[in-house]
This record gives structure tokens, sequence and C-alpha cells, in this order.
């Protein structure tokens, strides 16, 4: 039984079903009506007026994303594990032309606005240093915590006050979401977020993610750079069907409070385990290679993370039922 | 009814069948058991062994194909019409860090040997000017003309004779090789040909192109621009899932001998107003403009080329019986 | 003798002492009292308030300028012989991070607004297409021509009426002036000129160049592209004051007017074999393989320029007596 | 009296009169005499076939230096507080193309086979991960230490062994050599080093540094990309003619003798405050506000680093007698 990452899970079905309704002749590119909809769609969502953007990766909108606040002689702040900085090959650096990611510090791959000015104060403002434009969180962030409302507020307010963009990394937003229970308003915008790559594919989605700006002014030059990536499809309806698909009825609500559940079912099998609380749809857990050894010959399988630890992923289509046996496994391990 | 172009028709049955069929767990990224037979499936199509990578767009396989070939002070020979001239937003700019495209000339965007020589005949061999590195064809081309496989072969010795690369970009060649009535292999490798987009969106697919790379060794950095690029999606099995389905039976030859088929339906109407042969499923015609308008007012939807000229594009899943309005139409005209 | 390039010219005996001059220790990078004071300086020579940074070549002049006012997916329009497309080996490519060169044409290297409209044409304003973002032109041109104050002006006009930067690339702007008569700002700000390449390393200098912002909140960011360029020099004294040398007493009229006279008496040894009028120091003229081998063959040294001609260009150092041998062996060739 | 820096000093006398020798009519960019008889004069000095460039900064080595040895997808281990990743505005990114910086870290600057295996442990070997194509060193490190010829053997084998370049940014490589007292050669293509910046602004020169390429075959496409960036001079024969100078009778050396010996006069003084052994010409010394204020006071500057140091920098045209008042007043400091 898979544990090891929810981009392996399937497409929901209603996705699947989304493809088969617009697969009619319309406009290309992102002139249809399904595409020219989601800004009104997610503005909605979002309780303000926003762009939004389909782009079919996540990494590929944390790069639109991040081009669009730093000049390639700038650099974005960033914590040392995040996915920008660690597990997308420096694209980062190619969508920027070259920009530096400024590596700062924290428990759980959080940041807060002490680590922040940490990973910059050495920085003089002079031409021969890089100087930062922009800071980029991930919630949830790759340790499956959740930054709340008022602790990106605080980063934000940083941000504001230096001039800083501020990018949230939603890889996992649904499962921060559903965890805060709060409106997405609140844990973006309303807390000073200007772009956010807001996560699907994980979620029950099949290739398409959405950029959000809340900072408008910026979707222009974005059209420009994701035409000029390659990433501007032809049929893009596919693409926009997707994301209105899981927004249908709070679907992205409801697939990410069914992989928290399942998360929080493993934390409560060995909460003495823990190494991070779960705050989303990943389990860190310390466990020895011959524990690991055990639960694989059962059958289960993740990846170890690091020395002594395992990381535990929960997808949107795992039932309880599907969970319980390796809670039960890890609970008889001791 | 709509002539305008082919990447606004929809999904063939058979892909969007193929995507269920593979909504199961699997290894993400390309290492899912689809990803994974692509090398195998195109080696067999092209009798010769070759690398296959997923791409989602035309314009990401015919940069990666560029950057693949030409360092970013070098240049890459092109027919100034040429897509990735006027249509990409730059793209090679992008993936190749700044090479510069060398526009050259020739009836129907189809270059020669000769109009190569004639693009960078005054080019020096020294350091102030841009070398040439690559050449890149399009084939059919952006006029719907067809090379044959001993004109790619004349370019691919020219090419070959100076150390150049040498990529085509096939958006449409599905349909130029069901034209041609050749084996793939004559028209590509056998013709000196390094590189080859192999477009299916055009031809039915929903958004998966193959990058096929016959000089194999450049696949290898290619991989990690593809996902430095943001390209390389988590759930790539849906996007190898097209590309077999529509090598499944040879249906990608299907559908581009449908829609050939319907563009010589429309040629025949009107022998005298060709601009170009009628030589994929592109047909360019003289048109005046009140012409065009009287067409437009029986419901014919079809883009302006010029002045006084106008594309019309069969796509693969127009019948003869959906386009005999349209000929009968023009063929009234006069 | 030498008439194939100012470049190659000796440097100014006032160059080289003002090296001495500044060989004491002082600030590095451009904190010296020298560079400081290049502001001011130059801001009282175009009478306008200007931001003034040395830089070493005219490629990298011309290429920040380019940076500064073009993003990475945009165009610049340019003429087809322009140095920056055929002779900086891509640099503008390098320095804007991919933007397009868009070239126009006219006689003698020469743009007006009508041939900038031609230019750009057929581009759509829509992300499939480049779009322009400024114009560059050279002035003197390559081929020795000079734009007037009302032939900028219009273009400016132009400029302004889309948004565009304008640029002007000055590797012999001394001689333009000089053959002008004209206030240096007649022909820049005041004719709608953003940013000069003030060139000097042509007129006798060593290796500073100036660029020149009119549109002053330019600078900021290119003072952090030069110093990532590897171009902030840290001992910046020794160019600031080739330049402060230069402008003492107008010692770059002087010698380009010098050069200048060169150029006309050569000219007026043989008005029917001009190509071009001579408004700068170089001269083009009809001249058959016979005949240039002629002239080679009494020690005379110059370009081919094309077929069946020559280009002969005076240095700031070359008296008239230097000069007249070759005028009287010209004029003898008929 | 000056102890900030060495970049600040005066330029040798005997380079200026390099300049007043060369100040004749010759072949423009590298095409002049001296700058064709730098591969030969070099290749002697390090006693093997290099090929030698100038180039105007330390910056521009560097950067062109990392670009052929790095792809744009690739990353470079350096120390994290090497001149390259802290002061040089992103120069590594914006010549690599966006290529990442990997920070290893080591006392006072210095790398170790066990600190660069520290560096890039983590890096799976996948396309998720920027993967290491090069290690570059700095020679004497900014802390002023010097490598000897068997650590950097140590760090060439574990290079050599990974298929990695390695790189020496020498900006006092001169002070390091004058230090080590071996040949050029030991401590760097003898002990793996592919190139190598070699200061010479630093130790005397004006605007000229070299880069040397041991491994010969990356200076082709390095030719191409020093016009590209707009640092291939017209007049480059004033940059070979500082770098000749420089070599005759061994200048170099003799300077950074003379800017060592006063480095361990100040380091004899106190050597209980010593951070750092002094193996080149800085001086990192414990020192309280007070007591910096009270040197200060008598006239003496020099840049705190970091809190309660101070760093000393011996330039080339210091006498003893100019460097024992420091000495003596630290010594009565306590």
């Amino acid at each position: 039984m898979r544990f090891f990452s929810d981009n392996a899970a399937a497409v929901c079905p209603q996705v699947l079903d989304a493809l088969a309704r617009v697969n009619v002749v319309d406009t290309a590119y992102d002139g249809d009506q399904w595409s020219q909809s989601l800004d009104a769609r997610f503005s909605e969502l979002f309780e303000t007026q926003v762009r939004a953007l389909w782009v079919p990766t996540g990494t590929a909108a944390n790069s639109l994303a991040l081009a669009a606040m730093c000049p390639p002689y700038g650099g974005v702040i960033c914590h040392a594990m995040a996915h920008i900085n660690v597990d997308e090959c420096g694209a980062p650096g190619f969508y920027t032309h070259g920009a530096t990611l400024l590596a700062g510090e924290g428990e759980g791959a959080k940041l807060t606005p002490q680590a922040i000015a940490d990973a910059v104060r050495h920085i003089r403002p002079d031409v021969h240093q890089v100087q930062p434009h922009a800071v980029s969180i991930t919630n949830a962030t790759e340790y499956g915590l959740s930054y709340t409302p008022s602790e990106v507020g605080a980063i934000g307010e940083l941000a504001r006050s230096h001039g800083w963009g501020l990018h949230m990394d939603g890889a996992r937003f649904a499962n921060a979401v559903a965890h805060l229970g709060c409106a997405p308003a609140d844990v973006t915008w309303r807390a000073g977020v200007d772009a956010l790559s807001f996560g699907f594919v994980k979620n029950g989605g099949m290739s398409a993610e959405a950029l959000i700006f809340f900072k408008t002014e910026l979707a222009e030059a974005t059209l420009m750079r994701r035409k000029r990536a390659g990433l501007l499809f032809s049929k893009g309806r596919y693409l926009a069907a997707q994301l209105l698909a899981m927004l249908d009825g709070d679907l992205w609500l409801a697939n990410a409070r069914a992989a928290n559940a399942g998360a929080r079912l493993l934390a409560e099998a060995a909460p003495e385990r823990l190494v991070y609380p779960v705050e989303a749809n990943e389990v860190f857990i310390r466990l020895s290679a011959d524990e690991a050894a055990s639960l694989r010959a059962l059958g289960f399988d993740f990846y170890d993370w690091g020395v002594g630890e395992a990381r535990l992923v929960i997808s949107w289509d795992q039932s309880e039922d599907a969970i319980r046996p390796l809670a039960e496994a890890i609970a008889r391990l001791c």
C-alpha cells in the first residue's frame, strides 16, 4: 500500500468527467469560455478580484510567480528545505534568469519574521550583494505544518515594509486550508500574499494548477512568460476544466479533508513518534531501520526521510479503511 | 463551421479513453510503465534506437530541442516564417538563453540548402558574429508544404558538413508523412534529422507531444532542462498514455490522412485559387475581401492570411460531408 | 597607412596623462571623486539632469541600455545592419535574457518612422508574438550617416506614442555632433532619446565609454546589472578619468572634427565614387577589386565592404597630411 | 592610513609605463602582438600549454570560468563565504544562465574534500535536484589563508573522480604563491585545477586580470562568451600590456611578497589577536569596538569584519615604514 506520495494518486472521477464535458471545438489557448471564467470563479472563492492562470505543474507556477516578483539580479528568501530550493532543479533560476534563492532556517521548513531577518542580516545594501526582492513560503510546509493567517500576516507585514513581494507555494494549499478551517482569503491576500501557487494535482487533479495573482498587475507579463516557456497549451480548456471541477461543490476541500483525516489517524496511532505535529496530509515519524523494514515487509510503501525518520503521505483517495492497517502496524511496533 | 485551426479541434475518443485506462496509482513523473515504454515504442516506429520524451506543447518540444543543439552564444537557421521565429513569443531565446534565430527565405516557408547558405553567407567566422549551430525546418511547413526525404536529406548533408544539428518541427509531422507515404524514418534520421518535435495535439491529442532524439546523447541534458522548465508532470502517465493511444493501430496516420483528404477536397474545388500546392491539411487560397465576407456570411470560419489570401485548415475530425459545403461555396465564388 | 578602423588608433595623450593624475589611493569601484563627478559633468554637457555610468565597451553600454528598456520576452527594433544586430555576438540577447531584435530596413543603416512601422507591421498584439518595447538607432550610423535632431525627433515621437524606449548607439556620437553642429541635447533627450551609449574609445579614449540615462530612473537597476556582468571595475577612477579628460576643453569634439575633416578630404577626392554622403568619419566608396589592389599596393590599408565597395575610416589622430596621399591616389584611379 | 583594501591601491609605475609603450596603432580586439603573446608567456610561467585571456575584472574572470564548466541546470560547489557567493551580485548566475552555487563550510573560507562531500551529501542523482558540475576554491581565501599544493591536490582528485571541473579564484593568487614559495604550476594544474582567475588588479595592476585555462579546450567557447558579455575591448593591447608588465621580472611576485611581508609585520605585533594565521596579505584580528575606535582616531582606516573583529589589508605599495605605526599602535592596545 502506497504512502510515499500524494502525487502518485489517481485522478478524481469528477476531473476526468470534466475533460469529457469540454471535449468540443472551442477557441484555442486560453480563449475558450472555461479558461475565460477562471478569473471570476477564483475571485469569488477568494472574495476579491484576482487573476487566475492555469499552468500544468507546481514548479511552473512557482517559477512564474517568482519571475513576476524578482528581477534577475535580485534574491528570493525561502526556507532552506523549500521545494523551490531543493526539488525543482533550479527552475526559479531559469525563470528569473538567475536570481538567487536566499535560504533561511526554521523548524519544520517554516519561516518566521525572525528567520527571514536572520537570512538577510549580512546583506549590505550595495551593488555587490544580491538584494532580496521577495519571500516565498510553502503552506502547508514541506514537513506538513500549516502557517496560520496570523503567522502569514506577520511575514506579510515584514515583506510589505521592505517592498518585497510575498509568494505562497500552495502545492498543498487545500490541505492547509482544510486544517486551518479559515477562509482561503484569510491565509493569503488578507495576510499580505501577492501570488499563490494553488495546487490541485496532488489533491486529485491531473495536470492543472492555478497561479493566482492577488496583486493583479503581475499577471500581464506572466501571460507572456507563460507562452514563452511553452506552457500555453493550445487546448487550454482541458486545464481550465480540471480547475473548475475541483472548485465545483468545494471538491478541493473535501479531498483535502479526507487526506488530512487519514494523516490524523496515523498520527493518533503513535503520537510519541511524531517529529512534527500533523497539520496537513503528511506524517513524519521516528522509525528505526528495523521498524521501517518490518512495515515494508507488511506491504507498506513509504520514503525514509533522513536517518531514523520516515514520511507517510495520505492521498485524497485513501479511505480510513485503507489507512487503518498501517496505523495499527505502527502502534504495534513498540 | 470551423476552418481556422486544427488546434481547436476536439480530442480523439481513443485518447480520452486512454486517460481513463491509466487512472490508477503508479510511480510519479516519468517513472511509470507507460512513460518508460516510450523509448521502445517510438524506436519501433522509427526503426532505430531513439529517446522519446513527452512534453505538453510543441513550443516546449521545439525549444528543448534547440537548447540541446545550440549554445547561448550560437544561432539557429530557420525560415523567416517559421513558427519558432514568429509565433512562440521568443521561446527559443528563453530555452537557449539568448541564442539567435537566423532567418532564411523560401517559397511556402520552405528552406533549401541554397536558402540556408544565403542566410549565413555574410557571417564571418569570428567572435563578433553569432555562428550557426543548428538548422530547424518545419515539416509540413507553416504553409502546408511537405519536405520530401530527399529535400530533407540535402539539408541534412549540408548541416552535417558544417557540424550543425538538424531539428524538425513536426507540429504536423503526421500530415507530412501521410502525404509523402514514406516511412517516418525516411524523412527524419535517414535524412539527417537529429531531433524531431512530433506533434499530436493538432492531430487529435489533448496535451502531449513527443520530443524524439535520434541523436540519443542529446536526451540526458534535456531531461534536466525539461524538469527545470516546470515541464516534468508528476502524473506523467497521462501524457504517455495519449502518445501511446495515438500510436496504437497507427491512429496518428489515420487522423492525418483524414485531415489531408479534407484539404484535398477543398483544393480540388478551386485549383486556380491555390497559393501553394496542398501537401498536408492546410489550404491557402486567393480570396478577395468580398469573397471572404460572403463565405463567412455562410457560416464558414477561417483566418485571413495576408492581403487577399485565406488559410483553411482541416482537422482530424472533420468529415468530407462537413467540408463539402465549403468546397462548393468556394467553387461557386467565381 | 591605416584606414581600416578608428578603433585601432592610439590613445590621446590627454587621456594617458589623466590616468597618471588619478594614480593615487582612493575609494574603490565608483566611490572615488572622479566617478562621483560624472553625473554633474555630463548633466552640464547635456543641459539636463542625467545619470552617467562608465563602462568599458560600447557593446556593454548598448546591452545595458537595452536591458534597462526591454524585458526578456520583448523586442527591440533596430536596423538590420545595426552593430547590435550583426557585430556583438548576441550581446543584447545575453543582457536582456533573450529579448529579440526586430530588424528594419533603410538606406545607409538609417531607420525612419516608416521603416520602424514596417518592421513591426505584422506583429499581432498577442502573447504569441514578441512585442516591441524599444527602438535602437545608431548615430552616426554604421554607414557614416548622421541623424539630424528632427529625424531623431520623429522617431522619438513614434516611440513615445507606443510607450517604447529609445536608445541611441553613439559609438561615433562625437562625429555626428561635430557634423551636425548642434547641441548634444538637441539630438538626444530633446528628440526623445532615453539612453545614449556615448562612445569615446574610437575617438581617442582607451577603455571607457559613457552610458547616459536621460530617463534617470533607468540607472538604478543598471548599476546592479553592471556589477553582475563583471563590469564594475575596482579601480573605476581610471575609467572616469578618461571620460573627464575627453570632456575637458571639448577634446571629444576637437578629435571628432579632425576625423570628420579627414573624411571630407577623402570624399572630395572622389565625389562620384561615394556610396553615401559623408556625415561623420567614415567614407564608403565604389572601388573595383583592381582599384582596391592598386591602393593596397601603395600601402593603404582598408576593408572591402561588400562587393565593389570599400570602407575608409579616419581616426582622430590622422592629420590631413597623412590622408592626402590616399585622397590623391583615389583621385588618380580613374 | 589605508588598510581597508588592496583594491584601492594605486597602479604600479611599470604598468602605467607599459600603457604608454603600447600606445601605437595596432590591430583591434585581441589581434595585437601583445594579446597574441599571452598564451606563450603564461605557458612559460606555468610550465605547460595554457590559454590565457585578458579580462577586466575578477568577477568577469570567475564567471566566465564557471560558465565554461557548468551548464545552466548545474551547480558549482564553493565556500559559503566565497567571493562568487557573496560579493558578485549574482554574476555567476548571470554568466552560467542560472546555475546554482552549492555552499560548503570550513574555517577561514577554506574547503576540504570532506566539506565538499558534506555540501552535496543530500543531493540525489536525479533530475529534481541540481547536480554539481564544478568546484570553485579561492586561493588565497577570503580570510587570507593559502591552500597548499597538497590541499588543492586532494580537492582536485575528488573533482576528477566525479567528473567535476575545478576553478581557482586567484584574486590574490600572487600572495598565495609568494607565501607558499612553490611553483605556480604546483598549486594549479599539477593539483588538478582546470581554470584560474589570476588576479593582478589588487597587486598593482589597473584593469586587467588573466583567465588561464589549463584545460585548454574550454577557451574556445569562452572567447565567444567574452565578446557576448561586452568584455572584448577594441583596444585590447592596453590590457595585455598590463599583464605582461606584471610578469616581467616577476613583478607580480615582488609586489605580493612586499604586501605579505607587511601583513606579517602586523601579525607579529599581536599574535594573540589573530583570528586566522596570516598566509597572504590580509590580517584578521580580534578588536573591540573601543580598540577599533582608538586606532581610527590615530588615522588608521580599516573595515570591521563581523562583531569584535577587524580586517587589515596590506597593498603592494605600502612600505614597512608605513605599516609599522599601525603595528605599534596595535601592540600598545592591551
